[in-house]
């Protein structure tokens, strides 16, 4: 069922204010522009506060909230998840990978500072974030052994066993037929982990049960894979003005996406799926999920 | 004083030891090569088994035993600051970077793989250095906050505050004339910075007190500035088949080093003087730290 208009106007307050928020702990945590060696602040900064939805630190902060917890409570956790992904969209845009030129409407990363650069912003982003979640001055609640827990979740989620081994089927898939089990090896890897890993890491620092993690993982597999089909869909069909860069570049390149492979009616039938079945994972969560509930369905509808 | 023949050989045995057992340990912590997706795995492998002295993983090792731990107990950590020395060699000889197709005698990674899979494999690396550190089944003595205080001193020290910063000072050094304040700036980061956290590491996991944490941080900085110089002298003076790489490379780019700033001769009396300093911060330590000392004057004498 689609969102009625008093639903995505609470939706949309709920997401820019915890936008906002992000954004402003993003900008305390890491250190500013003017820090020695300039360039590389600045790079790493550049792609930093380029736009973007901010979902997954808003995933982490709307699964604590979910089980009681407080933004305040995650907020670096949250923020250290906005520099992976930064750091993954920086290396991704590069010209031996993607080779982008412009991302929601402003020139890539390596078009302003040069590639050693981008390279370079995108290490250390990845590091920084690391040096957050392990910073018990930010976390004064919580305990070691659930911060560590969180380094190891990430740390999974971001590299061998998720997001880098993605990225490197992507990469290798690239100009070749892709099998249907490969698509979903890619999304499942390249998105949907570090969405999951970001519901987890919220909802450890907030107490989570064993039972509430395992719900929280299962919505985010099912969200990060409608989220990237949506992405898909959108590059075959979207408006290149709302997308904020050329469509259809992936079709040129051959690239592995869900429209490519089973078109895009059965693409859009697997989104209304996937949101159904994430929907389905928090049904016994209380009211305080409302706003896990309305990004799923957000996710199933979105337009941008 | 130069090593006598007795002292060598015990060195060498030392280092001939730890370094199969650093290796056997990477090997077993790594995934296996033929993990899907196979390419991956193949390529951060191919960067790790190069070859390579195994400096960093032996300081943590030696720091923990100069204090009564035992190579067992760090060897994970250990682990891990190769795997994150080997992803800041990966991402270095990168086109886009010192643009190296030769490392040890053999072609860098992306001769081999391609640059988007180096850029991966050197992002996987570094990611996968976390997962280890954050792993409390690795670590079965280990306090939790002991763990957490080696990710975030790791963290820092190979990143904004660290070895980053010191690549992008590096890289954004090039062509240019290089003042002596930037050129230790360089080492300080790019390369010291690792090796002392190296024995912060091992030392914080073995119980070090803050007094001894604090020696070894001096030893470390003197060792890792000695270090550096003589990587730069052999770059001038070194045999090519011994160097692994042609050799006056950095020459060629204008690159900050300590030879062309200050010369030869004071570039070795200044490797000579840090090797002192080295030493005498770790004078009080007893006969475990016979290693540490001998490692200190190695750094001094080394001709590859």
């Amino acid at each position: 069922m689609r969102m009625n208009s008093e639903e995505k106007t609470r939706l949309e307050k709920y997401l820019e204010q915890k936008r906002v928020e992000v954004e402003a702990a993003v900008d305390r945590l890491v250190p500013p522009a003017d820090t020695y060696p300039q360039v590389l602040f600045e790079a790493a900064r550049y792609s930093l506060f380029a736009g973007g939805k901010r979902l997954r630190p808003i995933l982490c902060i709307a699964a604590a909230e979910s089980l009681g917890g407080s933004s305040g409570q995650v907020m670096p956790c949250a923020c250290a998840l906005e520099m992976i992904h930064t750091y993954s969209l920086i290396h991704d845009d590069l010209p031996a990978m993607d080779d982008d030129d412009y991302r929601r409407g402003k020139p890539t990363n390596h078009k302003i500072f040069g590639e050693g650069m981008a390279v370079l912003a995108g290490d250390v982003l990845l590091t920084d974030a690391f040096r957050l979640l392990s910073d018990r001055g930010l976390f004064p609640d919580a305990a070691a052994g659930d911060l560590l827990r969180v380094v190891h979740e990430i740390s999974r989620a971001a590299g061998f066993f998720g997001m880098v081994a993605g990225q490197a089927v992507d990469l290798d898939s690239e100009g070749k037929d892709v099998t249907f089990e490969t698509l979903m090896y890619i999304h499942d890897h390249k998105t949907a982990a570090l969405i999951t890993v970001s519901l987890r890491s919220g909802a450890i620092l907030a107490g989570a049960s064993e039972a509430r993690l395992s719900d929280l993982t299962k919505y985010g597999r099912n969200i990060g894979l409608a989220f990237q089909i949506t992405d898909d869909i959108l590059n075959v069909e979207g408006d290149p003005a709302l997308m904020g860069k050329g469509t259809g570049s992936d079709g040129v390149r051959r690239k592995a996406t869900w429209p490519s492979v089973a078109g895009l009616e059965k693409a859009r039938e697997k989104v209304g799926e996937l949101v159904e079945a994430a929907l389905a994972r928090i049904a016994s969560f209380d009211d305080r999920a409302e706003p896990l509930r309305l990004i799923a369905r957000y996710v199933g509808e979105r337009k941008t």
